[in-house]
C-alpha cells in the first residue's frame, strides 16, 4: 500500500454544457498530473451538471453524457480520475443510473451507480434513476477505495432511515477510504449538518471520508462547495472554500489523510447568507449570459437590500433603479430611494405612476362604479410598476430582479403580476427579520443602505398612511410562526402550544395556505433555507387545508 | 366459493376534505349494503384524495388520514369495503405508505401497501412512500382477492419495465380476481391505453381485473373515472361513464364477472377533449368555491373558445367578457368579440386601452427615447389588459381565466404577466390545431363561435397589420414539430429526419427552450395530453440546451 496523492476538484459546472464542463474537467486533470497527483476526484454528475431535470428524458442528452465520460477518460493517462455523469441502465427498471466512473489508462475502468436516490424537498432522483443493485470497490495502488455518491453517505441523516447503508457495505468490502462525490446544495445550517455527517460517518466506519461538491447556481439551487477530507477521528484535514472554484491536494497513507492546506475561516450566519446571495446573483447572470439588472426601488428595505446585493454582485454600473412613486408615496420614500442609488452610484429614473393609475381607474369606472377603494386599486399600482419595469427590461435588456421577501411571499403580502414580477427572486427565501440583519451587515463599515430605510416602519404605500403592521403582526413574531409552519411542518395546534396566540396562529397559517396560488406563479427563488418556496415545497391548489 | 356482489364506486374526492370524503364513502357503503352488495371498492387514496403532494409532509394530515380510515371501517357492518389512504410506515425507509384497507366487521382487517410507486411525468410517489415489502392476498367468502394499487398493474406498460410484477405475485398466491383501485389521470389516448392494459393484464394473469378510478380536477390533474370490470378473456363486463360520479354493481362467480349494465358509448377525440375541459372548469370552480369567471375577449379564436367552454361549464350568466381594443385592433375583432358574447348571452364590457398605453409610453419616454417600437410596446399592451382583468377580478370577485394555447405557450408567443395571467389555463395543453377542431365541434349544431373568428388569419394585433404567420410557421406544421419535441422527446436531428426543414426545426426547438422561463411562471394548466407543461415537465432555466 503506497501513499497516494489525491486532488479534490470543486468546480462550477453548467447544466448541459458538455463541451465547457468536459474541458474544465480535462484541464483540471492535466494540471493535477503536472502537480504529481495520482487521482482526481470530481463532484456528482460532473459532465452534465446537477440537476438537468427532465432534460434527462431526452435520449440525446444521455448520449452526450455518455460520450463526454468516454472523452474525459481518454485524458486519464498516467493519472486516474473519478468523474460523474448519467448512463443508461443496462438492466430492468428505470432507464438511467446516476454514476461515477473510475478512469485510468485512457478508459473507464469501473462504473459505480448511486444506491440512495434522494427524492424529497428539492430532490427528485427516483424520477430518473434506478438504484445500484450491488456495491463494488475500486482497487488503486494497493488501496481499496469505496465510492458513496452524495446521498449514499446520508443513510441515517434524514427524517427517515434508509433501508440500505452503502457506507456499511463499503466498509464490509474492506474499503480503506470512502470518496463521496456530491451535489449538495447550500442552505443556512448546512455546514454544521455536514460537520455532523462527515465526522459521524468517518468515525462510524473508522475510515477517512472525502467529500467533493460542486459550486454554482442551478436555477433555484445554490451549491456552495465546502468540499473536504475528514479523517477517521472526525477531524477535517482539508477543506475548500465556500462558493469558489478551487482544487486541493491531500496525501493518503496508512489510513490517514494529511494536507498542508489551511482550513477556511468560519463566518457567521448573516455573513454566509450575504456571501450566498451575492454569489447566487453573480453566477445566475454569468450562466444566463446577462449583464445588467433593473429593479423597482420603493425606498423600502427589501428593494434597498436587493439593490445593494445586485451592485455588489454585478457592479454599480450594471444596476438600474426605477423609482415609481404614486400619490400614496411619502416624500421620505422618494428621498430614501434616491439616496440608496446615490450611495451605490447606480443610475436611476423616476417614473411617477399617478397618471397611469388614474387612466386605469378611469377605464374601469363603469365596472368599479359605486365600489370602495380596496385591494383592487392597491394592486393596480403594484401592477402598473410591474408593467413599467418589464417594459424597460424588454426595451433595453436589463433583467428584472424581484424584491419580495419570504415573509411577504408566505402570507401573500405581495401582488401577483405586480411586485411579484421578475426573472429571479433574490429574497424569496429570506425572512423579513433576516432582511434587516443583512441590511445592517452591509452597512457594517459605512452606510450604504440609508439608515432611514432600516429604521422606518415598513409600508407598501398603496393607500394613504398604510403600514405593514396594520394587517400583519410584528415581523419578529410573524417570522417565528412562519418558520414553525414552513420549515418545522408543525400544525396550528402545535404552534399554539409553543406559546403563540391561537387566533394569530390560525390567521397566519390560513394566510399561508390561501396564498399558494400566488406562489405557484412566482419567479425562481434562490434557495438559502432548508425549506424554500418553489420546487422543494409542492402544494396542491385545489384542496381543503387544515 | 360463493358468488359475490361487488359495488364499484367512482367518486369525486377533494384533497384534504376528510369530512366530506369519508361522508361520501360511508354513504356509498350504506347504499351498497341496501342494494345487497358484499363488497364496495373505492379508488386509491380515497379518504384524502389523490394527490395531496407536500401536505403529506405534515404529520397532522397523515393522522387525519389514518383516523378517517378507522372511522370508515366502523361503517362496514354486514358489508366489506376496500378503502384507500396513506399510513405511517412501521418499518425503516420512507415515513409513509400508500395503502388500501380491507374493512369488515367494523374494523380494518388487512392493509395492503402499494409496490410500484410512479415517479415520472406528473407522479412523484417516491417522494413520500416506501414501497410494499411483501405481497398479500385477501380471503373473502371463499375467494382470494388480490389488490394491485394503480401503478401495480402497469408493470410492463411504461417506457421502462419495473423490476417487480405485483400482478404476477398475486397470481402466484392464488388470486382469483385482481382489484385495482386507482388514481389514474386522464389524457387523450388514455382510454385506448387502458383497454390495452386491463385487457392485457386480465388475459396475462387469466383472472378478471376490476379497476376503480376517481374523478375530478386536482390542480392540474384531471381524473376521468372510466372505472371498469374486465374478464379474463379481456372483455369489458361493466364500465362506468367518464367524468361522472357513478357506482356500478357486478357479480363475480366461478371466475367470471357478470353485469347487466350497458357500456358507455365511445366518443371521438375532440368530443372527449371538449367533455374533459368543460368538466375540468366546472369542477375547478366548484372545489375552489368560485362561481363567476372573467376573461379577456380579443375577437380571436382562443378567447372565443374559452368563453364558450366557460359558458357551458358555469352558465352564461357567470361569464364576464372584457373587450380591450387598442389602436391596433381591427374593427372586425371588436365586432367578432361582441358577437360571441351576444351569441352566448354573456355580459361584456368594452374598455379601450389606448389611453393607458399612451400613458405608459409617455412615462417611459425618457428611457425609450430614440428606440424603435418593438416587443416592449407590444407587451405593454398585453400587460395593460392583464392589469385591467386582474383589477376587475380583484374588485368584483370573478376569477380570471387564462386563454393561451399550448402552441403559443410552447414557442413563447405570449406575454408574461400579460395574456399569461389567470388562475387557471384552460387551453395550455391544447394545441392551436385542436383549438380550431374544438371550435368547429362546439359549432356543430349551430353557430356559437362566429365563423368569422374561425376563418380569419390569427393575429395578436399588437402592431399594425400583424399576423401570427409573420413570425410563426403554419400551425399545422408548428404543432407537428412541437408534438415530436414535447410529447415525442425527439432531438432536432430526429425531427428533421421525419421530413421537416432543419432550419425550421432548429428555430422552433430553440424557441421552446428559450421560453422555459415564461412557462415557469404560468398558471396551472388543465392537463389533457400525455405531456403537459407544468408539473409533468420540469426543465432547468439555468442550462445550456441542445
Amino acid at each position: 500500500m503506497s501513499a497516494i496523492k489525491i486532488c479534490l476538484a470543486q468546480l462550477n459546472f453548467k447544466i448541459g454544457d458538455f463541451e465547457g464542463n468536459t474541458a474544465k474537467i480535462a484541464d483540471t486533470i492535466f494540471t493535477a498530473k503536472q502537480k504529481g497527483a495520482d487521482l482526481v476526484v470530481f463532484s456528482e454528475m460532473s459532465v452534465c451538471g446537477y440537476m438537468p431535470d427532465d432534460l434527462l428524458d431526452y435520449p440525446w442528452f444521455v448520449e452526450k453524457c455518455e460520450h463526454s465520460l468516454d472523452a474525459v477518460a481518454q485524458s486519464c493517462q498516467g493519472i486516474a480520475a473519478i468523474v460523474g455523469g448519467v448512463m443508461r441502465n443496462p438492466h430492468k427498471g428505470r432507464n438511467l443510473q446516476n454514476v461515477m466512473c473510475f478512469m485510468q489508462n485512457g478508459r473507464i475502468q469501473k462504473t459505480i451507480a448511486k444506491t440512495l436516490l434522494p427524492t424529497y424537498d428539492v430532490f427528485s432522483e427516483a424520477r430518473y434513476f434506478e438504484p445500484a443493485q450491488e456495491t463494488d470497490i475500486i482497487e488503486f495502488k494497493g488501496h481499496k477505495i469505496g465510492i458513496a455518491i452524495c446521498e449514499d453517505i446520508w443513510d441515517i441523516y434524514n427524517d427517515f432511515e434508509y433501508n440500505a447503508s452503502p457506507g456499511s457495505k463499503l466498509k464490509e468490502l474492506g474499503a480503506d477510504i470512502i470518496i463521496n462525490p456530491s451535489a449538495s446544495p447550500f442552505h443556512l445550517g448546512k455546514q454544521s449538518l455536514r460537520n455532523r455527517v462527515f465526522g459521524g460517518q468517518a468515525s462510524r466506519f473508522d475510515i477517512p471520508v472525502i467529500y467533493a461538491n460542486q459550486i454554482g447556481i442551478h436555477t433555484e439551487l445554490l451549491f456552495d462547495g465546502a468540499s473536504r477530507a475528514v479523517n477517521s477521528n472526525g477531524e477535517v484535514a482539508m477543506q475548500l472554500p465556500d462558493f469558489e472554484e478551487s482544487v486541493g491536494y491531500i496525501s493518503f497513507d496508512d489510513g490517514v489523510i494529511t494536507s498542508n492546506a489551511t482550513l477556511p475561516i468560519e463566518i457567521d450566519e448573516i455573513a454566509t447568507l450575504h456571501q450566498a446571495l451575492v454569489f447566487g446573483i453573480k453566477d445566475y447572470f454569468k450562466k444566463m449570459g446577462f449583464k445588467k439588472a433593473v429593479l423597482g426601488s420603493s425606498g423600502g428595505i427589501d428593494s434597498a437590500l436587493v439593490q445593494a446585493l445586485l451592485s455588489q454582485a454585478l457592479g454599480n454600473d450594471n444596476v438600474l433603479a426605477i423609482l415609481m412613486p404614486s400619490q400614496f408615496s411619502s416624500e421620505g420614500s422618494i428621498t430614501d430611494a434616491k439616496k440608496i442609488s446615490e450611495n451605490l452610484g447606480n443610475e436611476y429614473h423616476i417614473l411617477p405612476i399617478e397618471n397611469i393609475f388614474n387612466q386605469y381607474t378611469e377605464a374601469l369606472s363603469s365596472v368599479f362604479e359605486g365600489r370602495e377603494f380596496n385591494v383592487a386599486e392597491e394592486n393596480i399600482q403594484a401592477r402598473s410598476r410591474g408593467v413599467l419595469l418589464m417594459g424597460i427590461s424588454n426595451k433595453i435588456g436589463n433583467i428584472l430582479i424581484n424584491t419580495s421577501n419570504k415573509s411577504e411571499m408566505a402570507v401573500g403580502y405581495s401582488t401577483l403580476y405586480g411586485d411579484m414580477c421578475g426573472s429571479l427572486s433574490v429574497l424569496g427565501d429570506v425572512y423579513k427579520t433576516q432582511v434587516y440583519a443583512l441590511a445592517r451587515y452591509i452597512n457594517k463599515n459605512h452606510e450604504i443602505i440609508p439608515n432611514e430605510i432600516i429604521e422606518k416602519a415598513p409600508s407598501a404605500e398603496l393607500r394613504p398612511g398604510q403600514k405593514d403592521s396594520d394587517s400583519l403582526p410584528d415581523y419578529d413574531m410573524l417570522d417565528e410562526i412562519l418558520k414553525l409552519y414552513i420549515e418545522g411542518k408543525k400544525s396550528k395546534d402545535e404552534i399554539t402550544m409553543e406559546g403563540y396566540d391561537s387566533s394569530l396562529v390560525e390567521r397566519i397559517v390560513n394566510m399561508v395556505n390561501a396564498n399558494e396560488y400566488k406562489r405557484y406563479q412566482a419567479p425562481p427563488i434562490i434557495r438559502v433555507s432548508s425549506k424554500a418556496f418553489g420546487k422543494g415545497r409542492i402544494m396542491p391548489l385545489v384542496a381543503k387545508y387544515q
